[in-house]
């Protein structure tokens, strides 16, 4: 059966390690590939909107020749887990000590509300300094409204986020840690 | 805000009464609009898939020249309500008195049966003589698997399906019919 996102062929791109920080895009959507395949949970990324000005049909086929990229207005995956609704998107930092909040746009912020108050999940999953953190969209929500500083420090998402740590397949099993922080058990 | 969907351009697209079959489509879009303004829901139309095959940089604007429509794998809604994942898709038949499956693909169905697996909602809304129905994805593999009928008739869509009937604002409130059928409290 197809998966549902555009993973297919990200999941054969090669994913870069290298010191400019290693492609988190590439392993979620290899995670959630993963996923998907063992019925863990449907996750996948949204195809980015498009505005279609021209269209042709060569040999009967559609073809797109002329459009633009819209804004995403939203966060970049959603999907069902036992369940719940989950909304997230992914953040790199080069920098290696803190997390700029001008890489979370307002739309963004807002959409994180919407999502947490109609009941679902929303976070962030942040790669910084090669390592990679799950942030609750609560935590940033708390963060932008109550500090009046403009980054989050790595020493806060040491703190208040929760370390997705590396292993073997997938490489990036951050739904061990959603279970961890959203459905833990008494 | 940006309503998270297409619907903003949709919305404004007239919507056609005519004998051919209402636009369910654009009814749709306008309810999940209403839904959002009103923060009842986050409901919206998954953007369709493509593959990029040629992108150029006139006026340093990214346009794309070249792209070709991938099949999408999935429904073409996606959203949250009062914590439930709400996955699904709209259907519009000319018969006037039946419904044929060929009208559903196989990789819809297996995406029906994966939500309905995996706790969330999914369903069929039907358009069929100028009446709206929602048809459960349970009751639609229910169907399937069991009758060996290659269309669904009005008449068992009116036995088993959910009449949406029309109101004045959103004039498709499928939510009401979602609350009675999902949501009902004993």
């Amino acid at each position: 059966m197809l998966y549902p996102g555009n993973a297919k062929k990200e999941y054969h791109k090669e994913i870069n390690y290298a010191n400019r920080g290693m492609d988190l895009e590439a392993l979620i959507n290899d995670a959630n590939k993963y996923y998907y395949i063992n019925d863990l949970a449907i996750i996948y990324k949204k195809p980015t909107p498009i505005t279609i000005n021209h269209v042709e049909y060569p040999n009967n086929q559609k073809v797109i020749t002329k459009a633009t990229f819209k804004r995403k207005s939203t966060l970049d995956y959603v999907g069902l887990y036992q369940g719940k609704y989950l909304d997230f998107d992914t953040k790199s930092t080069t920098s290696k000590t803190s997390f700029t909040l001008n890489n979370i746009a307002k739309h963004q912020l807002e959409h994180i509300k919407k999502v947490i108050s109609h009941g679902g999940i929303s976070f962030l999953i942040i790669s910084i300094n090669n390592q990679v953190y799950l942030f609750k969209g609560e935590d940033l929500i708390y963060f932008i409204e109550n500090e009046k500083r403009k980054s989050i420090t790595l020493n806060y998402l040491k703190e208040k986020g929760y370390l997705i740590p590396y292993s073997f397949n997938p490489i990036l099993n951050y739904l061990k840690v959603i279970n961890n922080v959203y459905f833990k058990t008494k």
